[in-house]
């Protein structure tokens, strides 16, 4: 069953409920009673061998009673009873099975439990929500198979929002808020432990729902990136914005999702690059998710993030212009056109610049909001809006303030937020279809996220990613020595230093010649790793009798060390500026990552590296560089040119390649990457390749 | 007038009205009704002279006919009319006057004649609050002297919060808020530009408050830090604590607030680091602010970091679990008595370790809330308690949750949050008094500030913090030679690197062999801070030769530049092991700052430095070092031994000293301070002193 066929499960012709009950509160009264009260269209078939009737509908005494094999069956009975349930419907032609029952994968042993469960569902055609979930809920169809009580306290309405979650709280959580905000939700699934159907594979599905203008996942545990990342893709192709709150981003994190959905832990930092490269916007929290949603929906088209703010309190002017800067976002230049024709409105000490303050003269002449905005509405150095009304009276037209935000927003298609505390500011707002924040750096914020969101999308719409490779090797493999490593990576297009590997003094003696007269004598072997700790490094050598000597030693060391002596390498002094790094390995879930940085011996104590994953491009580098601790010495600073950054992306890209075109290597280390100012390249100084033993 | 008679402002026998109106939405009508409707228990004196009677007061034609001198006098006039008003006030023996006509020192030319008009009153015994003042309003005695309209939308009640603002709206925002959350508020000022009285001087007046429990500031400029100080030292006696929103943290917001409030911009890191060192608490935003409160309100008393989390979702407890890691605050680690005790009553899927899953059984059995809670109130291992339930329906009995929740919080004196999205699960608990965020986010940014912040207020109550000298020398100073320099901080305690300054070549050749016989050369002249940069700098000179030689070098290189030749300094070639930087210079508005980090060329560029204002002691400068990047590497990494932090700090400290006694040195600069392992001190290596011309 492919993973189009999930779409059943939100448009299916007959749901059966395993454990139905009369009691509209238990787990197994609820979806009954959702499914009446929210007019599902196709046919309910509830299954209890102690009643003939369950809320008003014939009950069945057990699945093989069922006039015909259900599309969908919940399973509302616990533990042992619930396996038992799951084998029955795949044995009677369910074609998919929504199991609510706890204590499975989050436990200890339950893991394995269900993954059997499921492939025995799988050999038999039938697919499996759960265990651990709270249902399903589609307010398009009606098909609302959930046991949340959520729906009850904050009643549906169709809308263009989707929620997908591993949680059932994250499921209706935000669904809460959002209706809430008058914002209708379609979709709103809560998945649980995915022993089979997964909340990515089941995002593919919902991805595809016409009416969708936004889709939100809460995800404790990345398994099947695969899924997610072809959601991305549907997503993508038809600019439906995916945001997810991926939790477990801490070890205390991870240890709590283990025990919640079972979920194992990813590395944050791949999770995170492996969401930007396919467009998807993390948020930090379910308030930033909340939050974003309402740009979302208005259709407009940012074309920048130069920010106009106007209020009538210049504090709300200064603290907006602090949230800004800290973002990203400038403010935005007026005009003189635009400033002389604020002035020509405004009282003499109101502020014209960008933030435009009203003042209190608002109070007085409620006009004076509806002059300006036509006035900044012409400006073509604004990209967005945000007004800001902290305070106002019963003496303030605030429905005209409203009216007249909202045809600035309409005509202009530029992002606009709104910032009101007071509900008689912000209410008249909301209802002109406006989106309101309590606070300024709120709203900066969800204007900043939904800007960037935009951009990240169209970036992975010109790139169309193609998504992890897994199929790569494992086990503990075994080193290459130094000789190996560089010669591997130079045949991969990398540059390496120049040297040889000489097995006689005589041949290390000729190769000084050859290097040019300054050379780095280092031991080679595949049975050491860190060569300066085991003294098998000299440098700076300019002499025949240094050489042989070096030679000698580093032999002596390894032969009375009882370890492998591959050879000498003599390579040549090089020049450069600056130590970085280059490094690669294989995320057991996300596949290839490529590390690239600032290098040096305190790489792990000082950190300044960014991840790829790739096939990605040069400019994919430039801006992981740009984005670096290092990055001003990089463009050059005190009078220093910049540094190549051009030789150092191709170097990133041919270990990128290299890692996609062999499965066989585990792991890859360059360091120092020896880069040069613009024009002089780069070298790999040192490198180790872990590759699976054959 | 000294600053504590400014609590006159806030009790006034008599408050006179210039302008007043009969229309109570004018700006000169609405402190007349405030006054009336909120019961001032003094006498209200109405001046226009076209008016007998207003709001059924009676009305006098001028100052001068009025029966007393008032005590307040609120001027309500505009512009010129207003700067007469003052003067004429100060000449009729007005205490206090608050001047509320904006157009002065928020706008090119006002601020001299602002500045101006406040030293003619202040001559004549009256202080003046204001220009560009909203108000002041003090709920407890009634004097309402504002024209916000705040207090009609959100009715006020007397409670324990202050608010004082520059800034009109952010005297009432917070206050709306508060006031929403049924929160009582005793104060909320504005003081607008501050041309005489300041917000931290009203600060200190309103800190002596004995019913305050709470201080809250918004300030955009801090110009007077000697009154924030006091404001501070009178706070720390009594645990109060004051939280300052300081905006204008970007230059963008500093531009803002030049014309907003006519502020000057204050160096962001320096109000950081004066804040925290008068145990202030800086808020980002007005959200942080207000989400604080109640929590101060509880008479809580934190005795440390560890979090335990109780919810009845599973993706509530990861989220916080992520949020409080990133905050730094763990999760405690239940006992295993509370554990065992948590099992004898949660489901056998429930999670047990902390944060504690109740799991959807709490549907069906609403006790176990009431059941846990004791147990958790035993374990000595918890500092915090934080709640959350997302989700819940009619079939909770929340109250009960609530009535437990407070009675856990009262009878073990722990800081809790709640954490609910739906008013029927927030609801009880507000009004159990419990603080309620609707996010796991929020509630752990609050309760990690709130401990934060007791842990400075008592560092701070320790210290007694002397507050900024101001009294230093000011102009553009000359440099000091190396050799001064060095000779400088020696006498002041600091460690320099041994040295001679030679005015010969043989006295060079001496130096050279009573140094050890490995030297650096360098040659000294106070015109020239960088000697690198000239060629002055020769280093690891072990031969005779090689010294004379440099000695005529450096003595040529000087000579043919027109430079002054000081000698040429011969010192020892130090031992270390990182180059790290100690500076100090003169803030205009803070006085001294020392500023201390890691050190090298791109200290710019890439800076990892920190501030410290003096006097501090030795646990603050390694504080201090606990914040920087570096931190690891100054503990010892890769098998290294720890740095010689202790000698840096007592350098740190040498430094500080020094320029506390020294008022005519107006900055310093150590780069590099040279830092060997623990035990082997640190040296200066270079430095160069700029001190005040004679």
């Amino acid at each position: 069953m492919s993973a189009d066929a999930l779409r059943l499960v939100l448009d299916p012709a007959s749901v059966a409920i395993i454990g139905a009950s009369g009691n509209p509160n238990k787990i197994g009264g609820r979806p009954v009673d959702y499914l009446r009260r929210f007019a599902f269209r196709g046919r309910v078939l509830p299954i209890n061998p102690k009643r003939r009737e369950i809320q008003g509908l014939p009950s069945y005494p057990a699945l093989s009673a069922l006039p015909i094999a259900p599309d969908v069956a919940i399973i509302a009975v616990p533990g042992e009873d619930a396996v038992a349930a799951v084998d029955e419907c795949a044995e009677a032609g369910v074609k998919i099975a929504i199991m609510m029952a706890s204590g499975f994968g989050e436990t200890e042993g339950g893991k394995a439990q269900e993954r059997e469960m499921a492939a025995r569902a799988r050999a038999r055609g039938m697919r499996v929500v759960g265990p651990n979930s709270q249902g399903l809920a589609n307010f398009g169809t009606g098909a609302v198979v959930s046991f949340s009580s959520m729906y009850l306290e904050a009643p549906p309405q169709d809308g263009p929002v989707g929620i997908i979650s591993q949680s059932g709280a994250m499921s209706v959580v935000p669904y809460g808020v959002l209706r809430d905000h008058g914002i209708g939700i379609r979709h709103s699934h809560a998945t649980g432990n995915d022993c089979d159907v997964t909340a990515s594979e089941l995002a593919i599905a919902v991805a595809k729902d016409p009416d969708l203008r936004v889709l939100l996942l809460y995800l404790e545990g990345i398994a099947d990136p695969h899924n997610l990342a072809e959601a991305a893709r549907v997503a993508n192709a038809r600019n439906l914005p995916i945001l997810v709150l991926k939790s477990g981003r801490t070890a205390a994190g991870q240890a709590a999702a283990q025990s919640h959905t079972g979920a194992l832990a990813n590395e944050d930092r791949v999770v995170d690059v492996f969401l930007r490269q396919h467009g998807i916007r993390r948020v930090r929290d379910t308030e930033e998710m909340v939050d974003a949603v309402e740009l979302y929906l208005k259709g407009w088209k940012p074309s920048g993030r130069r920010l106009v703010v106007i209020s009538n309190s210049g504090a709300a002017g200064v603290m907006t212009a602090d949230a800004a800067s800290e973002a990203g976002m400038p403010l935005a230049k007026l005009s003189e056109e635009t400033q002389a024709g604020l002035r020509a409105v405004l009282p003499r000490f109101a502020a014209t610049a960008n933030p435009v303050d009203i003042t209190a003269a608002l109070l007085t002449n409620s006009s004076l909001f509806s002059q300006i905005l036509p006035v900044i509405a012409r400006d073509p150095g604004v990209d967005a809006c945000l007004i800001s009304i902290p305070v106002a009276g019963a003496a303030y037209d605030i429905a005209t303030f409203a009216r007249d935000a909202a045809a600035f927003a309409a005509t202009t298609s530029k992002p606009m937020a709104v910032v009101a505390t007071q509900k008689l500011v912000a209410s008249p707002f909301k209802s002109a279809g406006l989106p309101v924040y309590m606070y300024e750096t709120r709203a900066i914020s969800a204007l900043d996220g939904f800007i960037r969101h935009r951009e990240l999308i169209a970036r992975a719409q010109r790139r169309m990613f193609n998504g992890p490779r897994v199929s790569v090797a494992t086990g503990k493999g075994k080193l290459l020595n130094e000789a190996e490593s560089l010669a591997q990576l130079a045949s991969a297009g990398a540059p390496v230093v120049k040297h040889r590997l000489c097995h006689t003094e005589d041949e290390a003696e000729a190769a000084l010649q050859a290097l040019g007269g300054h050379v780095a004598v280092k031991g080679c072997s595949q049975d050491v790793s860190h060569k300066s700790e085991m003294n098998l490094v000299r440098l700076g050598l300019t002499d025949t009798r240094q050489v042989r000597s070096a030679f000698a030693h580093c032999r002596r060391i390894l032969e009375n060390g009882g370890l492998r002596f591959d050879g000498v390498l003599v390579a040549a002094m090089a020049q450069g500026r600056r130590e970085m790094v280059i490094g690669a390995h294989r995320d057991p879930t996300f596949g290839t990552v490529v590390l690239l940085g600032d290098g040096g011996k305190y790489i792990e104590a000082m950190p300044d590296t960014a991840l790829l994953l790739p096939p990605f491009e040069a400019d994919d580098v430039q801006t992981a560089l740009q984005g670096l601790r290092i990055a001003p010495v990089l463009r050059g600073v005190r009078g220093e040119p910049p540094m190549d950054t051009e030789a150092f992306s191709a170097a990133a890209m041919a270990v990128g390649r290299l890692m996609l075109e062999s499965p066989d290597i585990l792991s890859l280390d360059i360091n120092p990457m020896l880069v040069g100012s613009a024009g002089e390249g780069c070298v790999a100084i040192d490198a180790v390749i872990l590759r699976a033993e054959a």
